[in-house]
């Protein structure tokens, strides 16, 4: 049920410090540490001495060290060293590939040899004077593929977050959804409406009027394995829209990497880049507090839902119109997995 | 284990406000909620749409919304209408009847054609001048039915309510019970005897004095499913005892319904209704705390029991003489389940 | 897993007060108090009548009433009274051995009939002037056969405790160990070593310098099922180490009690009988304090190994020479386990 030669978010950069981190993905225990170079290594949280987990030990000169017997690891699974033991036929542990890029570490939990770099999705606004970013990290009791359906369908919006960027005008706009390979893209574009607190609060963070009516987009992109960008925005009306010039917009990209834990639960990294007032710490902090505020009121409802279709495994649902985004999503994945 | 074509407590009239409620009976996720005439409803807790739970959503003009994507559910389980969509076809959710009544929300967990509202209980108390009433619920992790086997044999109160009810005269005078059809009555009655200090509060709460030998009687009804009412009280001693007149006794009926939840879980409606000093607001609360407390320590003891029952399942336990209430009581809801 | 036919350790003699005690061993629960002359009683904790938990009621008179409905039960597992009940033919519950000893209540969980209290070990710090002794209890979830291969091989001191008794000097000195008959013994000694904190602290405690080199021994004793006693010490170095007169040492036993309660939990009663300075109640709570930190180190890391063992059942360990003493140890029980 997920895709296992591809790329997963672990951490943010700054999360992987000089310890190991601990990190189940995919159904595997991974240990992640920094090698004497900073690069990222990841192996299997077990020490074939005892058994005993290696994240719960410590890196020294770049090696990692189990925190029972003292057993020192090598990056590619091989023991290096033991006081007093020769380790040359000690039993390996499986390696998985990871790569530190775009502020992020990103984990392969395949076939290493399969592991390509370049596919790691390129994130623009990664160190680009132009874009701020902030975000943060939800774990969440309920299977990936049911985030996948709540991003790919923001008529939630209206509901679960009526108080913040919800607003009927989602409701009665249809989205459109279109496939292109392994994209999935379903937007929405609303003309001449008012803006929900959230917008007024970017829009004056931008030094725009907050009160008068706006265009407003939402252009959910999908990529597997369950990678969504969300282009959001408004513009004050009449100015273009989506296209408006910058000095009449607020303009970002939601950013969602979701990582599967177990069959029901998941990693949930959120984010929010933006181009405008990009050197505004301040604003930046505005924005990752409002986010994180709404997003986490997705939580409750996904997993519930998660419990309720256990109770119901089986049961028919419904694949409406607004759900094409996700039920395209899904199944891209399901093609994706004859071959993964 | 459980009847399921009858009528259980959900929950206490002000319990069900202008928000749909969730609670699981009988194994059945269910939501309940107010329609446009406040009459109750209860549905499936399960979105059609995409499985989410319907009462995390909200209750407008009388129709119950999903809080994830609005659909709007009908009172006979069929969905009336969602933003954007044709709803005709949409899959049906189940129904169950429910009924406002006396003061509580009753539930029919079987067929609803079957459900008669001629069948829930009278309780005489309620909105009587003569009667004053006090309650409150706990959940309890046990086979209700070891709920029933606790409230019709009082013995335990000598042990398990040794300080407020309990006295050495319950286990020295016997019961007698007694079967009529699905009705169970187990007895006692004992004579110039101290007043334990639940009693001697509520003689003084009714104006007579507490240290004078008593007479007190604990008559204990069950009724399917899992009904039971005890009358309880005691008069001066030498004034007719149960039928001495009001001026010399206090009379009350304990009120116990029990919900299963699960094979192993239930919900537990506690009450007292009283047929002295109606008016006295706080001597209800007082005698609803003192319940309270007292019927709290019944909770560790049940849970306790259940988790040695479960691991030594199928082992022979005693019926003795004293247990012949619950013994009765459960035969007759063994009976009642061949044709349920 | 375990053996059941000799002596565990339920508790501390003052642990079992004028109260029954609960506890979960080798998968019995069983419930422990002292009778008419203070000696101690096991029985099933299982009320004959209804199944309630005998440990959630009372001792009166050394003679163990059920806290449901009175029951009282005697020690020979056989009904002895209830109100208004003929219990002649009521049936019997399990009883087990139990004997109370040097300062412990043990525990036969086995075969009463072969219960032998003169096998229970010798403790000959038990109120001996020359002695003092402290100890705690730590419950954790996993095998007790975990505990028993981290106590039989120390070099874990060195990573787990390396800012109290733990130094390089363990993981670079050799252990001898040796078996004979059911009993193991892995031992270490280092000569010429500074004295890491803990032991530096003792020093102290015993009016010696605690900057000077040292010579420091670590003799741990397996015996079955699961007891482990080390002897454990620092001499000024030069003095005959070990052997080094008391005026030139600290000499202390580390106890170790580890008691089965299922599969994957334990009860560990750790503790240290010292021969220096007997009298000082105060070194004695120091050391009391700081075993006991010490000790709690082991805590996450064995239950996290026990996760990982879970996860990976059958997956092969490797039995390497600092293992020897486990490995053993572990053997003695496997041959045990055929004849018990």
């Amino acid at each position: 049920m997920f895709l296992k030669n591809t790329w997963y978010v672990v951490c943010s950069s700054s999360d992987l410090t000089d310890k190991p981190l601990g990190r189940t993905i995919c159904n595997e225990r991974m240990v992640f540490y920094r090698d004497e170079h900073q690069h990222v290594a990841a192996l299997e949280d077990f020490c074939p001495h005892r058994g005993a987990p290696l994240s719960l030990g410590f890196v020294k000169n770049g090696q990692l060290h189990c925190g029972y017997h003292g057993l020192v690891m090598g990056c590619e699974g091989r023991t290096v060293a033991m006081p007093g033991q020769r380790v040359k036929n000690f039993p390996e542990i499986r390696t998985f590939a990871a790569h530190e890029q775009y502020g992020f570490i990103w984990v392969w939990p395949g076939d290493p040899a399969r592991a390509d770099t370049a596919l790691i999705p390129h994130l623009e606004w990664h160190n680009n004077p132009a874009w701020a970013y902030g975000g943060g990290l939800y774990h969440i009791q309920c299977d990936y593929r049911l985030m996948i359906d709540n991003l790919m369908d923001l008529t939630h919006e209206t509901y679960v977050h009526a108080n913040s960027i919800g607003q009927p005008e989602i409701d009665e706009t249809p989205c459109e959804t279109s496939v292109d390979g392994d994209r999935v893209v379903t937007s929405r574009r609303m003309y001449n409406i008012p803006a929900p607190p959230f917008w007024r609060m970017a829009l004056r963070g931008n030094g725009l009027a907050d009160d008068v009516p706006v265009d407003r987009w939402q252009i959910c992109r999908f990529t597997p394995p369950s990678h969504i960008m969300i282009e959001v925005g408004v513009a004050h009306a009449g100015h273009g829209g989506y296209d408006a010039p910058d000095s009449h917009k607020v303009y970002s990209v939601v950013v969602d990497f979701l990582t599967p834990e177990t069959e029901t639960s998941m990693w949930y990294f959120w984010g929010m880049a933006r181009k405008f007032k990009p050197d505004d710490a301040e604003l930046t902090q505005s924005i990752r507090e409002g986010q994180g505020k709404i997003f986490s009121e997705d939580l409750q409802m996904l997993e519930r839902q998660q419990q309720n279709l256990t109770r119901h495994a089986g049961r028919r649902l419904l694949n409406l119109n607004i759900d094409a985004g996700g039920a395209h999503s899904r199944r891209v994945i399901e093609r994706l997995l004859k071959t993964d």
